[in-house]
């Protein structure tokens, strides 16, 4: 049967899986024949053209493939992708086949031109890019409906015929990787440059993101310390601490879009060009004319989802909104007893007893941010978007808006309702340390001893003592099949932008806040880490130039914390007593003073370029080029119609 | 002579003269000869491939030329500059010669497929492009030198051998231009379209702006009549006009985004792919190598015009802001006395005193603007930008800078220091007036009565008596050579951008101003009109997709407008009446209310999407179609490097 499914023999000596594929137990052969034979099909015919080979397991069970594809394929295939690779001459470009000699370490043998992740990308763009052709259903399930151009393996998927589709880990590679990562005890920077390579753009972004914004926290926190050990209540430090905290918000920020555009640009996804986005997997829709592709696929009504959207999603973001609220006056009332307690008792055991609220409280928080996250992904999932662009955006902003609220608001109401600048400082601690406490044992350390627990479990069923680099490949799959999955950078970005929000909303109330969220990011990348290494299954590289709309979350979280740090200042008795006469002169000088501060703010984000100069004079030559080239087709065809 | 300079006959009787170009007097033979050879020269050798003419006048002199091209050389032109037009299919395309038969009303024998004025572009696109070889200078002037990809053209004007390049007017065409553009007295749009096929887009965008910014200002009219009628001087209503005003001008500017991408869309603009932005005529530097395009050109240090902008340009902008606030406090003294004197003698004469230091403020003002605008033309040229566009950018920054705190300072002094009502209305009224009368004499009437004046003069001169349309090519050469020349729509913007400015600051002391904003407005349309037709020059058409800078300019105000106003309606004594007992709650009512009156604005600006949906899926279905195009061949290429 097997020469049947590949003209190149699947079992040759050089075939490297790549790239697992789980069908579920009990698929029908007729399925499993005619979805093998498309993947290993010629182009021409359709097919995508890649090896395949069934995992043969102890119990004889034919439902493990792995996948690969011969190095012509995938050098093709980047193409295809549009990977961007370093040239010979240093510059970074499209690849494609024909011009494969001029780009750097190419060599028809080397097959390292690509790096595994990249190769594992290409192999799941190809394969989802597998498409029905006049099959009406999948052979065997007939209630899988299938029209030209819909993509096999995403019908597969939500039918359940398919359970997953993962990249293999390459062992070596991650020992190596670990090693340099957080293997050692060192003061030094991440190996973003392998950590891309091996994870692709997406993760490598986000963690030299966590390093970036790391550093920028330390002049914060170097600034705040004096601040805590002397006590200083001087209102003129307050400002100046402020006010640096203000402009350096801008100023990282801005900074780091061109960090950014530096590390993309040597990555090539800054050049990357963009792909047409398919409607996402989950989108259904009556079968009609899209009037973009002038295809027949699902189409569905913009209106019905403008409807969902604004008559339940919205409502149903509103009552979580005020449900938070009515949490946070519980806790007030919670707050209040304690406080009442401990002047009844005043003994060590109720000194300790004011804590308990605000630990409850950032319990509550945490528990309900989770559970509001998956009321979120239901209800947007719900909306029914068609592309995953337009799901991540509107899923993003339902999850930024409440947990703000979640976060912020007890805060908000100490300060501004309150007036109580002691409370605010001991519950602004409570919540980042706990919330801090929490994350980092949630996220990170709990899945790895359950992961831990779970492989000792495995290798004793397995009988095998043998040490992670000898595991056999049948081992290793089963290994990594059970393994969690991660869903992507959105909780560890959220993480940031929250702690963001601890650090400059009320950052001169608290100066001692940027020294905790540096404390807490240097060991949060060492537990991402090793959550991405040790306890995911390796996720399939995502290639991106930017951190997307988290920057624009930042640059609006900064907006916010100059109106709250400047009423904070406006609101400090040090500065009240500066105007006894008149509280209007304050209050008109603090409005005065915030709005010159926000005009500086962007003129500062407009004036700084994006890019560093170097980087645009690269991409201008390009542009140039692309130009010159078009030009000279012209004239060619020009000085043959002048022909006379 | 005349056959060596063109292989096709320049003589043909379907040469249709397009662009007059006009030599100093005195040009020498040798160097006639060898421009006007490069200029009909095959392409193939580095020629321009067009059509000349000596225009031979009555004095015999051979310094005027007419310049034309075949219909073939035009088609190839149009697709150099990436003209887009309409196909069969209703869709904008890239024009390409090889598909020309795919393109709405192409035939081969319809010389009308190209208006008028995209010929004119194209000549003038081929002319500027017109490049130096191997000449090391120009041809009898040895100090005008040249180097390898130098613009001759450029290089002849910059020299003043060449005097000037223009388009000739089409005299029948523009008879019914204003015939239909205002000819007669109607209510209605005007003839966007028309204007575009006979100007070119951006002044056409200019006037679409204009009627759409007038359209837009009648609510604002209308809504503020009563208040002046009625004498309303409650708080309330004052709060409600001031909201309306200020999210209205939210919204019609993000409109004003779409609206113009529909008309830039079937203008074919919004779709025109960015040329290479090659030096301005006026930047010079010593010989070096261009990182971008890795040719010999002049080059300048980016850190020396740095230091030429901050250490001579911003000193000098901020000396005249100095001077201008110092012309603004001799005003007021003016104001003081004259004040004075009317409370001395209380005649009519002293009544009517009291407008006379306004209107001189007025005049002063404009005067001051114009001498501001000759001194940043100055400073912005000596800076030496490479770009026109760079150098645009800061010409308008440093304009717009001065003339909002010269017109405007005075009034914010007014409201915000003297805290006089009374006085900022009658001021307000005085300066919107005033400036209004000056500009419409000074931009359209004045110089349309010396045109007059100076034709008659002509004609009388001409011995001829005949009519406009009966004129020979030499006599309308000869006239419009002498026509002044018309600098681009910045001026008209500006007034644009002030009157908005007098609209919208301070719109809740005087909503009788967008009355007087439209009137005006009304009969801007026909005086700007007379002026493009009857005034100046034929201007090259100029494609453009948007208002660029003037659409950031018109935003920023808007957002200081909700500031004023917020301010204003915070200082009336109806809303101080509201809180008798404390201040405080007033200032932090007025300030929340900015804030969250900001707030929506932005939320508004960043959900109101910037192209209707329409023009989204065109361009969607675009991009699609080139990238399976890019798909398709890559396949190809795919199947026959797999073949084995």
């Amino acid at each position: 049967m097997k020469e049947t499914w590949s003209f190149l023999d699947a079992l040759e000596p050089n075939f490297r899986p790549l790239v697992v594929i789980e069908l579920a137990k009990g698929t029908k052969k007729e399925t499993i024949e005619w979805f093998t034979k498309r993947i290993v099909d010629k182009k021409a015919n359709g097919g995508a053209q890649l090896l395949i080979k069934p995992l043969v397991t102890e119990n004889g069970d034919e439902n493990i493939y792995l996948v690969g594809a011969s190095h012509l394929r995938l050098l093709l295939g980047a193409e295809t992708v549009g990977l961007v690779k370093e040239c010979n001459d240093n510059s970074m470009r499209s690849f494609t086949y024909s011009s494969r000699k001029t780009f750097k370490d190419f060599a028809d043998d080397n097959h390292n031109f690509l790096t595994m992740s990249e190769c594992q990308y290409i192999i799941k763009h190809e394969l989802e890019n597998l498409r029905a052709r006049d099959e009406k259903m999948i052979p065997g399930y007939p209630q899988a409906k299938l029209y030209p151009g819909k993509s096999i393996v995403r019908r597969l998927l939500t039918n359940g015929i398919l359970v997953q589709i993962f990249p293999l880990h390459d062992r070596e590679e991650l020992k190596k990787l670990r090693h340099t990562w957080y293997g050692r005890v060192k003061i030094g920077y991440q190996p973003l440059d392998e950590i891309r390579s091996y994870f692709g753009e997406t993760i490598a972004l986000y963690f030299g993101f966590l390093e970036y914004f790391t550093f920028a926290l330390i002049p914060m926190a170097v600034i705040g310390i004096p601040y805590y050990v002397f006590a200083w209540e001087d209102y003129d430090k307050y400002v100046m601490f402020a006010t640096f905290n203000l402009l350096w918000s801008t100023v990282i920020l801005e900074v780091w879009k061109r960090i950014c555009a530096v590390m993309t640009y040597h990555w090539g996804t800054l050049l990357m060009k963009r792909q047409f986005e398919e409607p996402r997997p989950g989108f259904h829709g009556a079968l009609g004319i899209n009037p973009v592709t002038g295809r027949e696929e699902p189409v569905y009504s913009s209106i019905k989802r403008q409807l969902r959207i604004y008559l339940v999603s919205v409502p149903f973001v509103c009552l979580c909104l005020y449900f938070s609220l009515y949490v946070m006056m519980i806790y007030f009332d919670l707050e209040h007893w304690a406080l009442d307690y401990h002047e009844e008792n005043k003994s060590t055991f109720s000194s300790l007893m004011l804590y308990v609220p605000s630990i409850i409280y950032a319990v509550v928080i945490e528990i309900m941010n989770r559970i509001y996250r998956y009321a979120a992904e239901f209800l947007t999932s719900w909306e029914n978007h068609r592309l995953e662009s337009s799901y991540q955006n509107h899923l993003i902003l339902k999850v930024l808006v409440f947990n703000f609220l979640n976060c912020f608001a007890s805060l908000f109401y100490i300060a501004f309702v309150l007036f109580d600048m002691k409370l605010l400082r001991q519950s602004l601690a409570t919540l980042l340390i706990t919330s801090q406490i929490l994350n980092q044992f949630a996220e990170s350390l709990l899945p790895y001893w359950l992961q831990k627990r779970h492989v000792k479990k495995m290798k004793k069923h397995m009988h095998s003592l043998k040490t992670d680099a000898d595991l056999s490949l049948v081992e290793q799959v089963n290994l990594e099949k059970e393994m969690g999955t991660y869903f992507g950078t959105f909780d560890d970005y959220l993480e940031l932008f929250l702690q963001f929000g601890y650090v400059s909303l009320f950052s001169c109330v608290y100066p001692l806040a940027a020294v905790f969220a540096v404390l807490n990011n240097v060991t949060e990348i060492y537990s991402d880490a090793l959550k991405m290494c040790r306890v995911y299954k390796r996720p399939f590289a995502e290639p991106t130039a930017n951190i997307g709309v988290w920057q624009l979350a930042f640059e609006t979280m900064s907006v916010i914390s100059v109106v709250t740090n400047c009423v904070l200042i406006g609101m400090s008795p040090q500065v009240n007593a500066l105007f006894p006469d008149s509280k209007m002169d304050l209050v008109l000088t603090v409005a005065l003073v915030e709005h010159l501060l926000l005009a500086i703010k962007f003129v500062m984000a407009f004036v700084i370029p994006d890019k560093p100069r170097e980087i645009q004079i690269k991409l201008a030559k390009l542009e140039f080029e692309s130009l010159e080239a078009l030009k000279q087709q012209q004239m060619k065809v020009a000085a043959e119609s002048l022909k006379e």
